[in-house]
């Protein structure tokens, strides 16, 4: 916002110095930093505006689609670039524009990491159980690209609650929690009522018959009795860890 | 079914004798022991049938029908009867037809106990809040009819985890548990991964928005991964308190 | 959680010292600080262990019950008490256990205000239009009775899009932003695309026909392509009254 | 409609002067004009009763029947043929029977384009996301055949709403608007605020979770405050291209 | 748009000229025409935007913020206002600041018709059954606020589907047809392989079980494969009326 | 059909003979026999038609608007006329029109009983519950009112499968077996494996929970792997008398 | 039925006359006519209780499970054998079994037809579009094996409602009409609207986007406003044939 | 229960003892009995806990993460281990870690049976069809590993309810029967109300169309009006093997 506010209170004086005519600033206020691709316009104005790095969703995408926005985006000197939901081939196309990638096959994650700030808050994400291993992992990646540290304890069953109680010191020092799970997510309504800190649930995909494909855990979490605690979209471990990182980092 | 066995047997006896002719014996096939009311035909063998005596759900009969399906289990012989969702005109009406009936405002239940078995088994009612009162109490009436012992233990919810220590020493002594929950149904997957007995669970339709109704809960228990739970309908007191008495009396 | 674990410290030292007998301690370990009403358990420690004061949903509840649990809080000497979903019977029972209770009609709250922590954090509560209003106010009184600052901008719908700009730059200074919106929701992809802090977002079952009850809302923001936003259940201002003041009070 | 009227007026005209019997008449009301292949009814008037080239769903047919169903249009005398959900086998197919026939794989269309009438109208056509692209090109291709001018916007995120500035001149000189946009629909109810010509939505299959399948976009366009929004069915560029070129180009 | 290009030229000829400061401009950029109730924002631009008078959507709203709003509306200057779902408070309410407002109790709306444009284009509205009149009428009064002339053919059901016939010359004449059905919708699917006009379904929450509140009329109105169709929401006849309009209306 | 034709027939011959001028014709042709009541088409012709006497649904009409459609068929000389889900207003208004009509309270059920056929065929309607009462009446007076003699069994549930077999003579000898049943609808299933006569189910809305208002028999029946069963909406007692009779009477 | 009644008759009889021992008919009571194969019992009395030769369902089987259940009924002297969503290895299975078994590939139908009756009754089979063919062919195969006549007309779609004239002499003469259509199912409220004899509606899972998987098609069917229709479930020819040849032979 | 009770005890015995610093304990209280294999934590401790031995759902798992949990179980020296949902790969890499476990394809099960304790208690399973193999076959080998008897019954159709007969002694002499059925789940409402011991209903995904998958059949059971009837998931034959052995070997 800032940066647009900027930009318009730096057109306006320009206008009224002469050095820019009204018709031209017309033109300028449309011509806003995308570059346009034709089937994409890459936003490389979203960091500075939202303090986020750009993330693509390969889903839906070529391969050489996905790797025209991240050449686009590495290119225009945008920060960390990271492309969810890529598989082998979307990979291979993003490493042959940015060598410099890494990535993690069971989270279908590639990114390019610069530009990180100084770590800055603590989330621990919790998991229910170990086929929520990809999401956890998403989430991880992005909010540590964010800034932030992450620890992780995975495999927290309600149904042996004892196991909980490992990760407590954990979650009583976090900044943010993130729990990940599936099946029925009571995870998450029974951290909700032991964190201090804000909670964020993933529903995860995990589970058949009456998990509906996570609609049952993102229900359960959504209808949960515990205060402090607010969801993002089924599997979405890439929403989950920026809200995160923001939450944990705090007013900057 | 072993009363139908009998009196085919019989039957059959009384044919070979022939005291009965096959005509008449086909005619007395059909001739089972229910009694026709024209819009109802009260099963006065359920009972000897099933060791249950007869439950009559009022939703959707006119008080007078009831008043008349009661009476006629009354004067058939029946055990106890117990009417569900019975409203103010309902109750009044079996009153007037069984003067002796217990009822309960807030269960809207009213009932006739007869012959109420020697108490066997203890059945643990685990409630998540206190809007889960009208189901608790109506599995609470139904198991007592069979015979079987209550504790009760509301408002137990997950989100103060400590508040199910109380609970814990008569969960563990329970030939049957049964929890009532709401909103995301968590306390039974809680339950069920902490009892040794088999745990029946009753997704209520406490809750709003994302409660859809009761339908969350009901599918976060089915999905629960605690293994030995097994659930019955939305708001379903008489169905728990039959199964729960079941289970606790054991094979009789 | 940090009460908790004290408690159990300190008697773990009463058991080395001699003070307390093993069977003592095991007693103690399950007294732990709730009241019991027989219909419902008040947890007393919730606000020393979150940080939030108690909530009581009025809905499914008799007015006397809910009077008799305010009335265990405010003599337990818990902190602020809210009571939502109230209507006219529940409040004016409310009243006379507790004649200093504050209300608000629209919203159907009712609270008794105590010790409410110095204010701290900046939450900036937008909605898309004038039907909304209800769960503005849950939201707003529950933030502020949890010691944030609570700014308001109301109708803001996307459908006249140059009316968010007023918000802007109260948006821009906010530590959470809550965005409260039904029909489609899209408000809050917007305002998820513009702002820094974290965004909470609250569907509302305003809108008829395919807005399902506030259904398309939740899953248009759970959707959403704007990273940084997390979501409550329908129309709980509660809920996302509690995390907002979380994350704008941060860590404590 | 008005080539029954006339065949109909004709018919009568015939049995008035005695030129057709009565009886013949009546067989020749039944022999309305279309072509039985067995398994299909080529309807070849459908063009002149609603000036609308025939368009063939390739799903659940078999290319061979998908080619001879051209092969009839073409012979027929109809103008353009547009054949959607084309695979390669079906397009292939396509090419033995129509030489000519153009086509896209991206969006797996093929057509022959015949007759086309004068160009008349805009239709400008704005997508959320590249992945939008196949249901862009099919509404474009359709339009086009139809005798619309049509342009593009591409990935035109809420999100990043500035991108949106640059489509607006094109929105404002627009005689109909097509929004193509899945996930949270946003995108719709934004232009559905901001243009003064009819604007046809068509939500898309893109996104996962709770964007289920592209329900929550139609929903959340359905219960748009933005009035002068119609929509049609889930990734139906087809039907969008129809109504925004008989919007476009006016009564004919 | 135009209006806001246009206001957006003016104020940049302004601060060229030096009449207006940067910071003024600023200001005035964020002071756009709406009038702030505090519980509402009223857009008095969207007229001139849009070329669409304001609707008011008075369910959800008590009659005083609706009586209000309208007051805001008619001392703004606006043109017509249209208030839609308007009970008989709401409609008492309207009365008082408004006395000239006309109503129709069957559709609950109520309405202040000024500055008509001259009446163009011809909206023919079919509908398939007695039931769906408030829909009807809602979609009509829509219409002629708008500038275009209204014919309606009711129940017109395809059960008997001979009573199309006599629509049938209006049909063919229409600019734009609105096709408003309940239950199983199909008339839609009927007039839109018949009609050379864009077509516009309303389906209707007319009928019971399967009908399921207008949710499989819409499903089949947006499935059909009549093409040329696009649909509104549920009993959505405000939507339908505008976007008609505007259709019939044409490029102005 | 036979009707339409011969009108149709007769129409050109008149133009042949010069009886009938073709614009004249043409004119007639579109005055099919239906009157216009201006808010409802009377289809005087659906009797010829069909075979079926008209019924109408009052839900969703004035009181005044079923009176008027009555009177309607009354003096245009239709047959049986059957009002539908009329309650005691609706029926009242009808009485004043039609002073010899018939009613029944439970089913909300008045009718006209004119010119029925002379019986035929034997329907049988058996159904699971004393709760279905009001559709096993809305479809047996159907059924009578088209001239088809009808047997009823109520109350034979599944659960208690031995009263179903007094119910057997009946089905064996049956033209036709209606099934009324809500819950599980699971004695369509059973009766569907046992009887030789076309089975017709009828799911009914009773039940409360997972009973989804008539979704959960509806689907069932459905889904019944008793081959020789199709079903009628929910609720439609109607819908199923109007089948059964049409099977029952057989070709005529 | 018919045929259990008199077993039982024969076997009380035998009872009489000392023939049999009342033990031994209690025995014989159980051993009903099937087979058990373990994973299977062919009920090879079917035929006889209900005039319906059996059909396998093959869905869910192994080929060889299919197989040796289609020997056992070969073996076992049954009638016709219909197995049905047999794709190519089971029906190569099959045909090891049975080598004069007849298949379809599209319909994916494999059967061995044996005594049909005389044939009796014509059922006219109309359906939508083409890819409604394979479960028209199903329907066809089972109705031509319970021995009725089937005439097909294909392709008969709304959009181009003329294409149903056609169709018009068969439907008037047919003693039952199965309508097959997916998308918005319209095609059934309008032949149920034209048609005498009784309307069975198969929706079929055609059509993508809101067609649902033939959900929509289904409510439509089920809440269409023509009486005389009833429907079986989505895709299921199997089911529809079998009805409709009931119905077409009549009572026997 | 008993358990972690009597491990509270000793500890805090060995606290007062001097035995344990403090300090430590807080720490071995967190060192709960489960085996941390950073994706998994393996509880070792469930089967003292709630006397099941463990089971391992291999969906969403890696065969390697799948051969390492079970590995841990093995060393830790738990009972039995069973693993479901195992295709050929999991099972093979299983096989590599356990050589002596056994397996069956079918079910895709995988299991080291390991101290079942003494056979006690019947179970019954009864299922509608031959495709519901799969589900029987886990159930059953749940049931025997927990130490119960079973005896199965297969394709027990509700269509050709007499096969039920020949299950019915073995359904009388059963502490718990479990019902194995898709489609329309009838089969359990059938056996609900015949049978004297608690019945398990266990509703499949067998079925197309209409059977959603199992979600018909799962309704049909939760509504069924059979009380004592409580229901599993969709295909969890393990959730239902386990409830059914709890109950059937009674209190231990």
């Amino acid at each position: 916002m800032a940066g647009l506010r900027d930009d318009l209170r730096a057109l306006l004086d320009d206008v009224r110095s002469g050095t820019t005519a009204p018709e031209e600033a017309l033109e300028r206020l449309s011509a806003l930093p995308f570059r346009d691709l034709g089937f994409a316009r890459v936003d490389l104005h979203r960091e500075l505006r939202q303090g986020a790095p750009e993330a693509v969703l390969a889903e839906g995408k070529t391969p050489e689609q996905v790797a025209r926005i991240v050449e686009a985006f590495v290119e225009g000197g945008a920060g960390s670039v990271l492309v969810t939901r890529a598989d082998q081939d979307v990979r291979a196309a993003v490493r042959e524009v940015a060598p410099e990638a890494e990535e993690d096959a069971l989270s279908r994650c590639i990114w390019i990491a610069r530009g990180i700030p100084e770590t800055r808050g603590l989330v621990v994400v919790v998991s229910a159980g170990t086929s929520d291993g990809p999401v956890v992992r998403e989430a991880r990646i992005r909010t540590e690209l964010l800034g932030s540290e992450v620890v992780v304890h995975e495999d927290v069953g309600v149904a042996g609650i004892h196991r909980l109680a490992a990760a407590l010191p954990d979650i009583e020092r976090a900044d943010c929690v993130v729990v990940v799970a599936g099946m029925d997510g009571a995870l998450a309504s029974l951290v909700g009522g032991l964190a201090r800190a804000p909670v964020i649930g993933v529903p995860t995909s995990v589970g058949y018959g009456s998990a509906h494909g996570g609609t049952t855990a993102l229900n359960a979490m959504l209808t949960s009795c515990a205060a402090g605690l607010a969801v993002v979209g089924i599997d979405d471990g890439l929403g989950a860890g920026t809200i995160a990182a923001r939450i944990a980092r705090g007013r900057e």
